[in-house]
């Protein structure tokens, strides 16, 4: 049986729910959407650092804990904090139940930690909702075919958000955070940045992947694939946030700004290692070492200097450092140099599809401040450019100025 | 398949579990359990105090919170103390797994924060049993048919270890608890108290009715209705504790002392109405005014005074007396006393159904210490007297040493 009335899915972050105030406040919210005639659906976090506490507990026993016995563990967090919030909205006269991810169906693999979301079985969420009770769903968790609970990794609260928007067909997916939306750069760096009304879901990705701290990556990936527009909202005001779709680029489409965004990374590292033999496999060799440690490589750079040595640059997350450096000492012949004092900034938008000049402009501008580029990558909506740290601040004003985001 | 392996059952209280050095101290013991050539089920309560800080955390947010939402919230506890002990054997080399009461197969009825036991399917812990496993089960917990988390009410933990050492046919089940086992008298009180090597089930269950705390008053009649053998003991040592059982009646039965041991309880009050018309239905009126709320009555005296006009006394919880006085101040034309500074004294033991005159000596023992006797209760097994609190150690000591048990 399709449900009839319009279902929306709110979700809201350890920081929302951090205390007990917070909660009533989040309670009131979730009210508000309720009387504007919505059948709603909450995904909530844990409290605050109520994770990493019992993380922290598991670390006094064992070094390396089993993954299924940390997924029991920490998913009690979300059950808390959504107990409290049904308790919350009860206390002020309206229906609600909390559901843990299991009860309300989600079903993933059994890659404890980091499970994926197989299928959900919203029988339980539509029976609740018909009954016209406010549906808590604690994040970040399912449930495997065997019944064991799992946990979907850091992040993992936007997913189910979005997972359950997309199996409820809600009409949109509102991610409650402690910022009024999406901006035009970081507002703590440029004083005249702007939030920004709609973007795509490749911009957003694109954001998200570039150090936007919003909403995690997966979940876009999720909501993208699945059409599901979302709305990254504030949790302590009412104001219009940024929704992220793709239909409105239909019709408007000439009219958006070439460039949407100014992002910046301060947490990678850049690796070089000169003397390579520049022959086939080399490259594979090393990558694919890294590859087995788990580190995650972004930005590659390769040019063959002289006598057919080459040299290549990558860039690395800082705290897989000394992990890269077990791997490297293991390679022959070769001088290597890790520098951690660089950034990366880049420029966002749909629009430079259509806009050839756009990465030209980009290197006029920051050589008009004199701020040498060390290595740079694009993508079909993105330009990066690897910079030195101290200069970060500078770039991004100068970009956001130049490109006439303000 | 019928399992092969002698099962046994330990539970674990919420002092054992009360933090990491406590919790890793268990597993040893567990570990030894199983060294022991037995297939080992663990239950445990949550870590200390944490099911009353998260009860307070409810209260900050509803003065009278949903049941159901209650017994989500504080039905993590266990978890988390669950998947604490199965990492804890897990770093010592051996394979455990924790498990939810629902996991578990604990099946209850609805009724929230006070459910009862339907039923046990086995079939996951034999499963993980035969797989080797030392297996956790989160006590004081289940899920109601329509998959809701319930819990069982406080002691629940206790009812939890004989449900599942019925349900597996255990061998035994072992209660693991701050003291040796169950005393002749309380050691605090009474020096010479010895630790009492074996009891019947109706003396346990004289004696946690009466003030010994050592087990809970339902997990002691579900045992005994099911003839769990229940094993008493330290969690600080390997000591032997009490056992409790039946069985050991039958052949040594003449050489068993007719009294077992002696306990107080200093937790009642002593209500007395005076000028009650001495009619049909009075006592019944009253007593079912304090049923409706929920008010438990201990002992009962009535005896007819002068004029028809009747005096009756009869003891309750301390705690339950702001609401007594509510319930006391609706009757009409009577005059009513309430005494909180009574204790109430009793023997215990299943040898006193054959033996006449133990009440007498009983009650020549405390005449001798001069300490009046103010309310007098019997059972089969049981004889308690109601005296002023201030002269209950003398009590207890006289009796102790008056019928000869140390």
């Amino acid at each position: 049986m399709r449900y009839k009335k319009d279902i929306v899915v709110l979700k809201f972050g350890g920081t929302s729910v951090g205390d007990i105030e917070k909660i009533k406040r989040v309670a009131d919210r979730v009210i508000r959407s309720k009387n504007e005639g919505k059948s709603v659906v909450v995904v909530v976090s844990a409290m605050g650092d109520t994770t990493d506490k019992l993380i922290g507990l598991a670390g006094e026993i064992a070094s390396n804990p089993s993954r299924r016995e940390m997924d029991m563990l920490v998913s009690t967090g979300e059950c808390v904090s959504g107990s409290l919030l049904a308790m919350a909205i009860q206390e002020k006269g309206y229906k609600s139940v909390s559901l843990t991810g299991g009860q309300a169906g989600i079903v993933t693999d059994e890659l404890y930690s980091n499970a994926k979301i197989l299928n959900i079985r919203t029988e339980r969420i539509l029976k609740e909702l018909r009954r016209d009770r406010i549906v808590i769903v604690a994040g970040f968790q399912g449930v495997d075919t065997g019944g064991n609970i799992t946990t979907l990794g850091r992040g993992g609260s936007d997913t189910t958000a979005v997972a359950l928007a997309t199996a409820l067909k809600a009409k949109y997916c509102e991610i409650y955070t402690d910022v009024e939306g999406v901006y035009s750069a970081d507002p703590n760096m440029v004083e005249e940045a702007k939030k920004l009304e709609s973007i795509s879901y490749d911009e957003m990705l694109e954001l998200a992947s570039s150090g936007a701290k919003v909403i995690h990556l997966r979940a876009v990936e999720f909501a993208k694939k699945n059409n599901v527009i979302l709305h990254i909202r504030s949790s302590f005001n009412d104001n219009e946030g940024t929704w992220v779709m793709d239909d409105f680029k239909k019709d408007v489409r000439m009219e958006r700004p070439v460039i949407t965004g100014v992002t910046y990374d301060v947490g990678e590292a850049k690796v070089s290692i000169f003397g390579l033999e520049d022959k086939p496999g080399i490259a594979a060799d090393l990558f694919g070492r890294l590859a087995e440690k788990n580190i995650n490589v972004d930005l590659i750079v390769q040019n063959v200097s002289e006598k057919n040595i080459a040299a290549i640059s990558f860039t690395i997350r800082t705290e897989d450092v000394p992990l890269a450096k077990k791997v490297l000492k293991k390679m022959k012949n070769v001088r290597t140099e890790i520098d951690t004092e660089i950034a990366k900034v880049s420029i966002i938008g749909a629009g430079m599809q259509s806009n050839p000049g756009v990465a030209a402009k980009m290197f006029k501008i920051l050589a008009e401040k004199d701020i040498n580029i060390e290595m740079i990558s694009t993508s079909p909506i993105r330009i990066s450019c690897v910079i030195k740290e101290n200069r970060i601040k500078e770039a991004v004003k100068a970009l956001h100025a130049g490109f006439e985001l303000a």
